[in-house]
């Protein structure tokens, strides 16, 4: 299958270029002026495919870095299966996702790996690729980080939070950067103090403070500044590359910035609900409704600033990436869990379908440059978690990974609840991005050459996806 | 004409890629899997030329965006003309140069701006364009910075020292700043605080320390931190963007640091002389040697430590680019103006022909990587002052100005002093690089199109350059 | 004269004492354990007057730092003298001043100084003290601050502003500096950038925007932050300790707090207005009203926190001591020169009277304790300028300046204006803290163990006041 | 009794006064001009005792709020009892001295106090208040919280290393800190990431990295300036004071500094060992020598700068005070039970004996003032521990707690290891500051208007000191 992109603008992270691509096969054979003629050679004639992409934006597909497909958490599971939640990534744009493999505490690392293997095989819409969670960090964890590493999974994910579930206790994880300084994979931290959180939440429940509101409440940005500072200092000892998930609180992001002024390998990630919704807005909305934004960490108070400052952190550097932490979960029968103490609403929002327009919106709205755009969606995720090359760029060579996106199209995310039908494809039964209304569209998705999504339509298959191999990151020197 | 550079390394800002590009006449026309047939066709048997570049980086030629060329100043001017600086940089894999048109006080500012066209036109080896310097800040300097902008100078330099030369008292910097902020263009600033230094050299010649070691001196990094705060703070006031020139002060690198972190639009540009030399080994050798490295602002203390910290800087952003304030001028009869006193030696290093070696070496050393070299040397460059798309990056459209640079090659800069001959072509009777040992070569340089340097021979001519007209600086959303 | 005051409760700057304060003549002799008695010996019954203290506060006289007596500004003078300027110092609580000898460019140091002299000898109060300005810096100021240190005056004063009038370029400041650090005298900042705000004043009178809110705009936080780094920058290349007079800017504060945080000796003082006085409220009240409070630096907008910052500051220290910039000016006669352009405006508030209150209140409403009180409005401006152990402290060997201060008393500021009498004593025909209310009371005032203010009756005579011949800042290791 | 010290330089925290000091009983009477006469009585005639001290200094007796006598620990106790360790103090010219009351895992708050009690009662030499260690923080440890205050206890330490003895984790932490902000008292924090270096010591061990020295590589400062930033985190989440004990690291110390700058009421302390000694120097001693200088936080590295940092913060006040973590072990039989393994060496250095010359040795090295000397080792602890006006203060009402003090006296440390005799009447059997002179001694020391010591001879008795039920600290508002 040869597949012409014509007359659109590619977008890469530097800039633009009015250019041809062609795909040849699963790959992309060349960029080319526009025109369709090389040299005299009708490039056009020689293709089974031709897409026009005039007016419209020709950018490397979108890579979602932190998702939590079928995730078992807290007697159920993320309700997104690997099949529908990398469909409705496709939906949007993205073309890869990097999942987390998990091992609780006294599992074994590679049988884990090995399990996660076997549920994705064979279910994805798109490429996919793995981070492994480390919980208790036995020493058996540690040489499965060097195995892990030749797998293709270079990052490891601990948790300064969650207590008997996921939590690393600081010595287990200056371990686990020992070796991550040896061999060359990133930490990724999920920075929260559970300690702190802990004792919060059941000082809450005991006083009757039991809404979604107090799940916001019972973590506070001292929790997060606080972990945060700890893992750079512990980066700092060891040496290891820090990667801090899902930041949301603007003392974080200050942590961070300071910790790259001095020269640090320490990166930030931040979500599309840290850069649009928030405490009082969403997490307070009336009686149960907030357990929609429950996520941690969790949405912070808009008079605080975070969305001013995480929006310009994104801009400026100081964040580099924008993730999902896609998580979804019902409120039949998932959230509900929590309706009589928040503490037992599962965590987390489901938006792997919407981050591409979302973040396109942010384009619109001034907030960040075109090329910012592509740059914290698809290529710093490609580069950061050694995919670059393959994935995160549009050139020779490169995975045939595109996205046409249209600046004068329109997108609304709808549910009957407004009135309307049901927009997403997440196997959700609620949308947390209700009536947000983006002003661009996913027109067309190729991933690996073949056409995914087109005219509004799901073209491809269970199974399309395939297992990213990845190198070491490649923002280490 | 015709080209193709094959089966080399194509780097760009962000990576790598193995890849073939196609020139057709000036412009880049395509980027395509190495092979040389695209869909079966043989692109190879349809140009005129082919470059191997195979186990060789094929690059955005480079861009100084910091030179002065024949520029009159203190009675004498730089020694390289536009024809022989030029010529020179390509040389050197330096593909264009923006120049800086002076005007003095008194002097009007389209007047000046005109004899700069005039003085280059049908003279260059390579591309150019032209910042603007403005000194007393005239009304007509104002209209005039909207016209500039319009003719494709899009950068106007200040200079907070140099009294009665060039320097603009703060008030002036505002209404120029003010204009900037309304018509899009960006402030260049010359900061050092000129009236603490005419006090520190007019003390030490009193006292009779008349050395070149106290051109370094009399300029304390004092005077560039406090005078590169302040040229924040006028642009903090009137919302113009802000790019400090050849920053040597690490404290001034944390000022900008810091104005960057809370957003502000303010960039630093570094040299290759404060990457590698020193007020210790240069500016204090014996006698009047120090001379050959008299510039402003002027080389630091090693012992402090600013050299650490530029590279440290230069590798995570807190400084952008990097040019070369080539401003040459010989030993004999120019430089020897200062024998009895340090104060009349003219400033300036000539550095054009070094940089992307110099800066390639830090590559080599483990200093930045290899995509940052194009980074701080094209790509930003091009982006700073307008000019990506055309220049700063391989992609079809772009202009066929393009580098092969040969990682296993090596080039000495060596002169007679050292018991060799002279390796490089600027008009300079000295270097102020030699006995510098790199491990890279310039095989190859093509602007638009035409090869100019092959085979360690110049294959251009006089007026192949031509002038480039610049629009906004594409960094300030 | 011997005089007791008995059963009060001593404030110094760390804390109170329950005691009794025996001054003997001009000084105090003995502090003792409440009882009036010694061994045995009936210290009461050999004292010729004795004052009650019982539920009040006796604390070291305040000492106001920064007056401008009668000083010639505009055509016109300040509308207080030496006369009923200290006199009105004396009922605030105030028992010592220091003022400032003015030297405009071309004028001699030594002859403005005997002038000063002249003007105050015979018509004081309270003791006074001087301050030398320094505007030109010729080589004979430089030599006259060495005479002066040696007269007992060791502090001098340079403006960043008021070209023509006051400032001085920055190597001048620098010369001043060098002799500072070699003289151990302190130098005096006013720090504001003079050449911006002279374009903002400017260009504001040109569009038109003559009222007197336009003070506050033409002279932004920038100009102020800006001049304060400078200062402190040229200070740290010279070693001259720095003290910037009237913060005003949270930014400014920041500023000499980082340099403090290095070790620098750097130090700032505030003034009532800028704890309590506002551009929205007080600027920019009605018609030509605003007027009243047109002083240099201006009033900081509320809204932007300086307010909150600047009690902060005090209370951590990061500001050290407060006076009031006295400078005080009638609406009829001279502000209203300005009716027509604020820039007319005398620059200038009085509140020598008021300041002992103002920061009393600053007590009761919890911002600052006690004993930092006391600190900030005598015992540190006695130790900063080389007065401490005869002023700013109560103990054996120091003047008799004591004030009984009652907690339970109150002070109405008022003026006919809200319907009441006047009841300040300053000569003005209006008050800048008109309808304050203060929740205590000045109620006896001795200066060097004379009783010059009781029962709301003023006791002393002109004349009282002696010149005080300062030592080195105290605070300098 | 009545003393009178007649003569002497009085200085207190601000600065001095020649005058006489009277004492009747246990408590200052009166301070008075020097002469001995009042109003015409004769004060010396009248008086018991009389003391001349012309030409030397009359400051408030020292304070040491940092003490551990006889403390269990690791299977042996602190050698020296409250007896013999109160009467060194004395020797030093130290008369309060404030202990840690024990609480280990498990047992009861209250019940380890009234053990402390009964050690302490009828023993000491000096005065003597207590502090309480909380570790497991039960919720009876809340409520005794609250008791405590009322008993005079307003200070409660934690410990963020130490698992398994006294480390409390972050949850218990910031339950203790919730109570202390509601009842007024102050919280003490051991500040190293415990955790961290239990899993450094196991590696240096398993290693066969077993001497002294590896006691510092193993607390490295990245586990102080950490969990220093923590402390501050909770506290400021909290709302709770915060008091650094024992600081050594200057990153620690930049925390510190940041936090007081937002007006956070954080303080530091730190200690001789500090100010003097370093890793290279002393726990880097051949052999096992190195065990005599075995405290925690270590010795830092002197090629790190922190020395130079933390006595600059000294004199900047961002560290307030000097005590000496007085924590005695011989190395016979104590220190040599880590002969093979250096984690089991007991941790602790003795110099109560000698904090009040080694920080007068700061003096005279121009490092501090002669004030800040009596602020940081008498006016501070007594102020923030709330002791201030009984003690840390000359002043009437004050306890007669005063050392007279030689500025042109010498003392030598000696040990018989250098051929002298041994000079220190601590419990020890060698000395952490053998070897070092001072340029000063302590002639004379009044406890509670008792001279206990006089012309190198202890006067004192047992039981002379009496338990010190101290208030809030008065450095809260």
């Amino acid at each position: 299958m040869k597949t012409l992109i014509k007359n659109g603008t590619v977008v890469n992270s530097t800039g633009t270029a009015l250019a041809d691509v062609l795909i040849d096969g699963e790959t992309i054979a060349a960029v080319l002026s526009p025109g369709s003629r090389l040299l005299g050679f009708d490039v056009e004639s020689n293709v089974d495919t031709v897409i026009d992409a005039r007016g419209k934006y020709v950018i490397p597909g979108g890579i979602d870095a932190h998702t939590h497909m079928e995730m078992p958490f807290g007697g159920t599971q993320a309700s997104d299966t690997f099949e529908t939640g990398t469909r409705a990534a496709a939906w949007g744009g993205t073309t890869s996702i990097v999942d987390f493999v998990v091992q609780y505490a006294g599992e074994n690392v590679i049988d884990q790996y090995q399990k996660w293997h076997e549920k994705a095989a064979g279910q994805c819409a798109i490429d996919y690729g793995f981070h492994q969670i480390l919980s208790d960090v036995q020493d058996s964890s540690l040489t499965a980080m060097d195995e892990l590493v030749a797998e293709g999974v270079s990052s490891f994910k601990l948790f300064m939070a969650y207590k008997g579930v996921f939590l690393s206790d600081d010595g287990q994880i200056v371990k686990a950067m020992q070796r991550a300084a040896t061999n060359g994979s990133i930490i990724m931290m999920h920075a929260e103090n559970g300690s702190v959180i802990d004792l919060l939440v059941q000082q809450a429940v005991a006083a009757g403070n039991t809404s979604p509101l107090y799940h916001g409440l019972t973590r506070p940005w001292q929790a997060e500044e606080e972990a945060t500072h700890r893992a750079i200092m512990l980066a700092n000892l060891t040496g290891a590359p820090l990667y801090i998930v899902h930041v949301s609180a603007k003392q974080a992001v200050d942590q961070i910035a300071q910790a790259r002024d001095t020269g640090q390998n320490v990166f930030g990630e931040t979500c599309p609900q840290y850069l649009y919704l928030s405490l009082e807005d969403n997490l307070g909305a009336p009686g149960f409704e907030g357990a929609k934004w429950v996520c941690s960490t969790p949405l912070r108070a808009k008079a605080e600033g975070h969305q001013h400052h995480m929006w310009q952190s994104l801009r400026t550097n100081d964040i580099q990436m924008v993730s999902t932490d896609h998580c979804p979960f019902c409120m039949k029968g998932q959230k509900d869990m929590g309706l009589a103490d928040f503490s037992k609403i599962p965590n987390g929002i489901g938006s792997v379908e919407h981050r591409m327009d979302l973040l396109y919106q942010g384009v619109v709205d001034g907030k960040i440059s075109l090329e910012r755009w592509v740059e914290v969606c698809s290529t710093t995720p490609a580069r950061m978690f050694g995919m670059y090359g393959r994935k995160g760029v549009i050139q020779p060579g490169a995975d045939g990974d595109v996205v046409v996106y249209d600046p004068n199209g329109h997108t609304s995310i709808g549910m009957p609840e407004t009135g309307r039908a049901k927009t997403h494809h997440m196997n959700m039964d609620y949308s947390a991005w209700e009536g947000y209304e983006i002003d661009g569209h996913v027109d067309t998705v190729l991933s690996r050459g073949k056409v995914v999504i087109d005219q509004n339509a799901y073209l491809g298959a269970k199974g399309d996806g395939r297992f990213i191999k990845r190198g070491l990151s490649q923002y280490l020197i």
